[in-house]
């Protein structure tokens, strides 16, 4: 497999748990390191594997449903940093409310070993949400 | 002088070239190639260096005035790859309207011969809430 596909494959982890609201896939994903850094769409920077960790737990724990599909995918590879960039289409039932928009987002992982880390995720949104229709399963 | 202050010198030009609305210098900040990636608070991902330039030259060319102020900044080098994540307050008067708000950015830069280049600029708002989940209240 080359470091493309590597980086690919755990990019998808990512989102992988993120649609399933699972925490121990979402810890396995980053380096779990004070390097960690994480921008949700509206939020500050959060900075350090325990402020993002707390976070996806509090994201986690309060959606009911989640929906994530990517796509626009691009990856580039420079030595042991490899940088994601692509849209995220997010429908979410939170709290009892649905949320639902488009996304562009950078993920940046680092070669640690023989596996890629993720060290930073910053998502913003992008014009305006849409009400109504989720997005299509693919 | 390290790789981490010549990273903090380019971020700091890029900055520079943004509130002195200078297209040359901002020109000079990237690495003017198919790979880079700019995502500007709400707008969609723009790819490749022609794309955007001609977003600075728009975002310059409706611009009377513009302040932008950095803190938080952060900057961790990989080899031949540094990212750097840092608040923005910009304050703009934009074809008459003044533009105020806090902007939470990551910087991507690759390590060029002798120089570092930008490769990806992302913003995103701050405080606003967006698709995807509210901030913690804790």
């Amino acid at each position: 497999m080359t470091d493309r596909d590597e980086v690919l494959k755990q990019n998808a982890a990512f989102y992988d748990a993120f649609r399933r609201l699972d925490l121990d896939a979402m810890a396995d994903v980053w380096s779990q390191t004070e390097a960690d850094v994480c921008i949700h769409p509206g939020w500050p920077i959060l900075r350090g594997w325990a402020e993002v960790e707390q976070s996806w737990r509090g994201i986690f724990e309060g959606a009911g449903y989640m929906r994530v599909e990517t796509n626009e995918v691009q990856v580039v590879v420079t030595g042991d940093v490899a940088h994601v960039t692509c849209m995220e289409g997010v429908y979410c039932v939170h709290e009892g409310m649905t949320v639902q928009g488009s996304i562009a987002a950078t993920n940046l992982f680092h070669r640690h070993g023989d596996s890629w880390k993720l060290v930073l995720h910053h998502g913003s949104p992008i014009g305006a949400t849409a009400a109504g229709v989720p997005p299509d399963d693919n």
